[in-house]
């Protein structure tokens, strides 16, 4: 069976992230391209998730959309963090069908449910059949609806998490070969390396030096309601402890995710187990 | 526990039909405004269906979605066809957003599996908690992924089915009110009103007069690719078998859509069992 590989484009890779609901559509369409180029190289399955950014961030921190119904506006809060980022979505997608990729939307408000911030339940035959016609599943950042407090933001870590603790359940095939995660920096970095700049970047992320790493991020680079990047770099650190590698790469580098999809390794932090 | 009220804005109303990708915002915009307005002043729940019209059913015609997997540009008319549907959906969940509706998509083609066009499996939770939110659910024309023929298209009238046969299986709050369908003629005609000037609107449907009616519908008017008018009115009078009633009424006339919400009745082709 062909590997399957998840590709994240992170928020900030496309869109600006400082002006609201503004799209870089130069970043996507090369993406685009080089996802093209590599499937018309090579045989592989491929799921591409994708953040936010300064579309549904600008709803989910208005009305903080993460904490649960907290007041009246809450539920205007939910329609409104799902249109934003059902709207992105309908870009990036665009932009893959564009270029040649039977692109589809998942929708993960309509399609998942969660406990407590924790996904529960996603309904997956259909990323399942997806997968079996060789299209491209495009699950993205939404809110989510919650058992208990309600809503919170599903980020595509989360997606990525469920997928890759659930997709293979049944059946092998649909093992993770690898995650792939866009950003717009070199990788994960000791700090900040937008205010600092003897910030260093970390090449390699295991359980053995994820204390040392811990203790210098303080945070995600830029708007992010979903945790930050400690949060992230942690969950995708227990998915290599399940035997799914992740690599953090530099997406505004052209030809980065073209080499990391062709299987070069190294190009930015190696997220796995030993 | 209030009325359940399903809504469908037909295909025909909220599009030019006869222009590719051409939505009636004027009209729309009016449907929105009478759909709040009911909501100020009576208390309800509410779902808001809508058809593709010009959108979605354009791929879907050119590339047979509806027969299924026919040949290797299948997927591309999957991809296209989700694109089309999701693009109006967002045109109309946005003019309920902008008359103060929480409304939100729910989009089948991830939330749903079907086989041999039949529709076997819903996720409802999500819709669920949007009906316990006083929310506004928004399921529309899609894409389906089916088990056996591979894809077909969904009507917004499955889901409506789907919905009446299983919102309320674990509990009865879920039990469906009555189904409103929004249609670009004053109801259900002995013949297409379009071309036969002579043909009579059918103020009632009932098990009695179906065979009547089957003989003299010959199908529906537009473009359709699920099914035309007769199988419409067949799965609505399955349901009002069931206990949920519907009426086919005239929505490009200003404020029916509102006075049926209000609870008059008799504005148009009622559906009923007896």
């Amino acid at each position: 069976m062909d590997e399957l590989i998840l590709v994240k484009l992170g928020g900030s890779v496309i869109t600006n992230k400082n002006v609201p609901f503004s799209e870089d559509l130069t970043t996507i369409k090369r993406l685009a391209k080089e996802i093209h180029g590599v499937r018309q190289e090579k045989k592989f399955r491929l799921v591409v998730g994708h953040g936010g950014g300064s579309y549904p961030h600008i709803p989910a921190s208005e009305f903080k959309t993460n904490d649960g119904i907290i007041d009246s506006k809450s539920y205007e809060g939910i329609a409104k963090v799902q249109d934003a980022a059902s709207r992105l979505n309908r870009i990036i997608v665009r932009e893959l069908l564009n270029v040649g990729e039977n692109a589809m939307s998942i929708q993960l408000s309509s399609c998942s449910i969660s406990e407590n911030g924790q996904m529960k339940e996603m309904f997956l035959e259909p990323i399942k059949k997806l997968l079996d016609f060789n299209m491209v599943p495009v699950p993205y950042g939404d809110v989510g609806l919650d058992r208990r407090k309600g809503c919170y933001i599903i980020s595509t870590e989360r997606v990525f998490d469920y997928l890759a603790r659930n997709l293979s359940k049944m059946d092998e095939k649909y093992r993770i070969s690898k995650i792939i995660m866009c950003a717009r920096v070199r990788g994960v970095f000791t700090d900040n390396p937008d205010v600092n700049s003897y910030a260093e970047l970390i090449k390699e992320i295991t359980p053995k030096n994820i204390k040392e790493v811990e203790s210098s991020l303080k945070g995600s680079f830029g708007i992010d309601v979903t945790g930050g990047m400690l949060h992230k770099v942690k969950m995708l650190l227990e998915l290599a402890k399940l035997g799914v590698e992740s690599e953090v790469i530099n997406a505004k580098e052209p030809d980065l995710l073209k080499r990391a999809l062709l299987g070069e390794r190294g190009l930015g932090t190696i997220i796995k187990k030993d």
